[in-house]
């Protein structure tokens, strides 16, 4: 299925997944299982290339990754290589020409590649690149350091591979497929989660632990920012020839995105994520006759939060977790509904008290509003929300999905504001001094980019067309 | 689809969801969206008839609610009233043939029933109404419902029905359509739960409370066991022509089957489920680092346990929610594989620690076999199991679908000799006495069925072949 | 899927297909094949059940045959035995619920029937079997003839049979499979066809020979009007229990309907179709430049006309066989547009030529003035219009899906007003006469069936309610 | 869906159909239309794209024209210029990727195209862009041209479409969609055919005019050999800027591939093959009972056999047109299956009789000798069989689908070879002479490619690497 493709320039690979495994004879299988562990990080679309060592072969669809594939799918993906993806779900341009793998042919011979990230001199580059005669197929960044690779000079994929390397600025764990080698890379800065593990036999590389968990492989150290980890045959090779850069790990990953039992960026994300909450107690706690979070993503901060208030959790609101491919929506108005059948309020429980309710963080608001209005309307007698992040000011322009800035309710609206807007009884978010503090990092001294709550974005972004060396 | 046609007696109708709007413009919306907010109560099959005043229209597929139905689907689904269904997955007989509404042709006219629940004597009715020239097409319990109803010589829809049910024994919770009136009814035992509410425009009829939530019903009160509702342009007309019977509630509606946001026999599930938890720590606490749930039905209880105990609540076990249509198996085993694709441990919190591990309830055992060996193998140092219900002893004839009782491991085991096979350090179940007394009531006196504990059956099952008056 | 369920009575097996296979290791494999080769009689759905000896087996689906079953669905029917059946599609009620087979448990075990015909008094039976109690799930005559097997006292499932077909009135050609026979009926005037051949291992029972043909099974001789045919493991058994009626077989089947390839009815279908086409030569050549036919149905009685009358035969009309599910119309109106998707004509050929074209018949007259406008307009000078059979002034009522007699252009008009309908420069229609006599047969003494021309329906319709025996 | 990858150069556009509708406010579903009657050019996939001036929208998938697009799916194919495809389905790479339009954005903006026919430089041409880093996502010969125009410095569109088709050899129609214009393309050869016509809005282009009769479009004149026609909203443009090179049309079209219907090449299809019947007739007429074609393809010349020799034709091989998607062969063999399912012999016509059997062309030999063995088997005394075109020799490189020369029976075998193994009582071939006399020309003077009878290609094969100027 395909769409309308229009000239927007690039669409970021935001929260995606990326998947390879090197060496086991059941390869597709494995990378099949480990997407499903990281169904939670994209379920628009989801695809597998796979080499037997002289082909490449290659399987995408659109849905999560339970139905996309089946036996006799998964059978045609030979060989004991294979790199697998995830795609998160954007507005627009949901087609299968976006789907990942992206796989080529090219002067070097065939290269399939899988992208979690985005760069932020895409555009200036396919501008550069179309100038040169370069066409595009697709509207993912991934494209561009294909054409870059291929454009290259350099005899090795390696050479060409660090020759187009340097020309990209932004966020990107990738995994390479050739013929009989994977090879793994992650940007300078380290925006992505990347980590490595040993299966029974061969290697595995994932975009957090909780894959290799599912497929028993064993966590041996995360792939390192601007390392280019080659497998091959004779083992494990790793490079590091591009100019060191700030470490600037999404914090996103640790408040919302990954799952709470993956270690990333040195850390669990549970304790990290619980400590948050209890945090956000010390800060902000009100007097209050329970603590409730909004499922699934505030639970655990919400945990940390009773747990340091002495105030009672409780699961006032229930997530019904069935979905389907289409939701129909009646004519009639109901009240709250896209909220509704997703959450409902536990009534019994709820009415007379007053309720702290805990979420990782507020994007344009509607939601929470819907929620609050949810809970009061269910006999909430009063509504404290608390957040276990800070306000979100600013897009993120390296791989979460976050509106333009116009959208961001923190962007234009004081904290009061937006109280008032949720109907809330107080509001507060988590200090950004004191979420870092539960890193265990100051803010002086710390391996975060934070650029969503203070606009200090690491990577520079290009102003100028962009030359091409020998273009 | 369609499969094998055995000579089994009947395939009971389980944990099913029933819902019935009248008088609403968007009846089968309406239904839908019940069918939703229902969808824990069965995910094989589903099914929606309405009714315009003249016909009656029948959609029904394989699959959950919102795959099943879209825009197209319902909109043929004309008309101001209309039933719905959602069959749970049991093994074998998984065919579009036994999906409800059922729906027939018959001297009076076109008829449609969706039915929760199970007949005790629908084998032997189905032998005497065969002896008399009846054929049949599904192996539902459903059928022999309408057949004696069909059979009867009363004049009216009303008077076949009541002599109908007069021959029948066991759960019936049972929503009839027909061109332009709906009845709902309830055996004499009450043991499934049926509910009544208004709306905007109408009224609706469902299984759980949470249904009426959705669609912005009012709650008014459930349908008593015994009844006979009739709605219709008129209004409602309750009838009770049934010999009365000592009320038998599903007391497994509160242990696990029930959403805990709904209210159903006189209660707040969410409030009775807790209850369970803190009752359970008084009973059985030990010394622990942390309570952890198996999720998600575990939750409610675990809470009450944590609260009860002041041992601290985690998410030990992370659930992954992204089930498709099938689940692929690698070749290679994997150690504790059914329970990994669902569940996986939040190996830094366990590593060292003494666990008390909730679950609802243990049918085989296997499960949770495989949950404490996985806490284990996470690094918890103790393992204690914990079950907020008594022991499972004898098998369920009215619906719940619990295997034979060779199979249940409380019914040939002890406790002591459970805990060894589970390969925890100690195990506790909730005690008959203490379970009741969390509903309010008492071990003398109490309106619940708990045949699957103590292998006291409310209805008597019969011994000799049925004659059926008049046949 | 099902829709709409209407009060209409019954909805005819017209031209349906049936086939029976018995004592063949690849009972499912070689049904399905005979399918394929009879699938002319019938496109809406398809269905084989199939028997082990132990349990029968069902599988329905919406379509072509080739498009219902795939290799798993045909190993899902195990077993010696299996009977199949091809659906006509019909206007209305296409819907699963009506496929066949039809398959029922009663009394005496499992049954599966499938059906070719239409009863006459289908609906007073229908009325005289709800009102003892009997409840109907389609809409098919098939369900009639069940119900009165089941309402049977007799012991034998063959004496409930003749039983039951001592009630009903029409045409019927059934193959009903039980778990170790299978029993093949034709009516006592032997409307439809039905032919017996042997396999190499085992028989086949099918509509038509070309059945036969495509599975290499040897023809023994058609199914004689009035018979009943038991195959079991001991062989064939022979009964004609029933009254005899007047043989009127069905002339449609040599004008239109059946494959010209087989054999029925005792002659070669391509010869009497022929036939027909020298015949009408003899009554109604007039000048002309050439003989086209309307394909395909027209073809063997043009190459009659041709060869007859001595003028070349052109294929002028071209057809399009690439048909999918659906068509879509454009808003705009395109010229003869429904008429257009399946033919074009070869302009260079027909541009200023004397054009005789032949069709096999004219049921509403719509399609052939289209397909004269259609020729004019591609250049032909003059257009003589020749049909191959008799003008059809009444409605069939066993089984050919004619429309209501005011629907049957020649019902209410004359010869030459449909000449003037059709803008043809003449039109003549092959003599009742003239068409008997090709058959071998005079007008005095046939054994046809000439309702359709005629008026005189063989099998007397019923007048008063039915009061069944026993009942 | 898509498959392996492999490093075969490239798959040919072999007998595919291209449409381009230009100005008509239902564009796509005009395209929609022409394709369907273009359906018997290929069956593998069909696709559309369209412009409404600003963007360009696709939509692609496997299967044919009716199955592939239903009314939603073309109404997101906006604006009133559209181009379409059917690719003919081959061996091995059925993906996908390959399926037609093709669609890329580059330096001048975004382009789709659709082509029939096949580069003989198209390995030669991918080896040198991919030197200079272009990377290949699908193995079409599409794809070069894309590229040689993505990398042409020339400033406008036109321009580098001319430096890219002067550095191709081979046959190719193009159609190109761009935002605002519609450019049509004929090779220097002519090989394949291309027609222009005009609609009561717009204009229309397609490889046969049978596409355009069913738009009501009206057939202005054929896309000349070497003609750039570029439709835009001021009208028709005309350049012819390449090489002017022998006209060299495929045979092929008028013996077996276009449709009867057409008019291409400067002929009636249908009038000049019926002239190779009627030359065969008189080169090897035989006494015999009877001529029968093998339908479809053969049923043209058969009707001038028939005519030429006064030998009467019949319908003695019937042809099911109901093919569906998949077909499943018994484990059992079967005389002559893969036969059969298509064809089924007239016996009763057949018995006894001396048969002339006329097909189109031999390629492998095998289905001809099942053809011979069924009218055997059927009964025919004798079996002659005639080839309405001399015997195949040489494969073809341009884009007829026709097996590597090995394969070819007659490049390694005699006649009398053939005959024998053919099992036939004799066996002619039509004469090169007497097939070029049928079109009016001579062996001396006449405009055909003749390269598959006699080895002559007319466009010389590269046998050097070549050097792409500015690369």
């Amino acid at each position: 299925m395909e769409g309308k493709r229009n000239h927007l320039p690039f669409k970021p690979q935001e929260k995606c997944a990326v998947v390879g495994i090197f060496g086991h004879p059941e390869a597709a299988n494995l990378t099949y299982l480990a997407l499903y562990a990281l169904q939670h990080r994209g379920q628009e679309s989801s695809g597998i290339a796979s080499s037997d060592g002289e082909n490449l072969y290659l399987e995408r669809g659109m849905g999560l990754v339970a139905d996309v594939f089946d036996p006799p799918r998964l059978e045609r993906l030979k060989g004991p290589m294979a790199i697998g993806h995830n795609r998160y779900s954007t507005t627009g341009e949901s087609t299968l020409t976006n789907a990942q793998p992206f796989m080529v042919n090219y002067r070097q011979g065939s290269l399939a590649v899988v992208h979690n990230g985005n760069l932020i001199n895409a555009y200036q580059l396919k501008r550069a690149l179309e100038e040169s005669g370069s066409i595009f197929q697709s509207t993912m960044d991934t494209e561009v350091i294909v054409h870059l690779i291929a454009r290259s000079n350099q005899n090795s994929f390696i050479e060409s591979l660090i020759e187009a390397l340097k020309e990209v600025k932004g966020a990107y764990s990738l995994i390479f497929l050739r013929n009989r080698e994977m090879i793994a890379v992650r940007d300078p800065w380290g925006f992505r989660p990347l980590v490595l593990g040993k299966l029974k036999e061969g290697y595995a590389v994932a975009s957090e632990t909780c894959a290799l968990d599912l497929i028993e492989g064993e966590f041996i150290r995360e792939v390192n920012p601007g390392e280019i980890l080659i497998i091959d045959e004779r083992g494990l090779h790793s490079f590091s020839p591009l100019l060191p850069e700030r470490t600037s790990h999404c914090i996103f990953e640790f408040i919302y995105f990954a799952r709470p039992d993956s270690f990333i960026f040195g850390q669990d994300v549970y304790s990290v994520r619980k400590e948050f909450g209890r945090q956000l107690a010390r800060e902000s706690v009100v007097e209050a006759d329970m603590v409730v979070a909004v499922p699934d993503s505030g639970m655990v901060a919400a945990l940390g939060f009773s747990e340091e208030s002495g105030i009672p959790i409780e699961l006032g609101l229930i997530r019904n977790h069935y979905v389907g491919r289409t939701f129909i929506e009646p004519k009639q108005s109901i009240r709250h509904f896209g909220v509704k059948v997703k959450l409902n309020p536990v009534r019994e429980m709820l009415k007379g008290k007053r309720v702290i309710v805990i979420d990782d963080s507020i994007v344009r608001g509607t939601t929470s509003r819907k929620i609050v209005k949810m809970l009061r309307h269910a006999g909430a007698r009063e509504v404290h929300f608390r957040v276990s992040s800070p306000p979100i000011s600013h897009p993120c322009f390296y791989g979460i999905d976050t509106p333009t800035r116009r959208e961001l309710i923190a962007s234009t609206h004081t904290v009061e504001e937006i109280r008032k807007y949720l109907t809330a009884d107080s509001l507060q978010y988590l200090s950004l001094e004191g979420m870092i503090k539960c890193t265990g990092y100051t803010i002086e001294v710390h391996p975060f980019c934070l650029a969503c709550f203070s606009g200090a974005y690491p990577a520079k972004f290009p102003r100028h067309p962009i030359t091409l060396p020998g273009l």
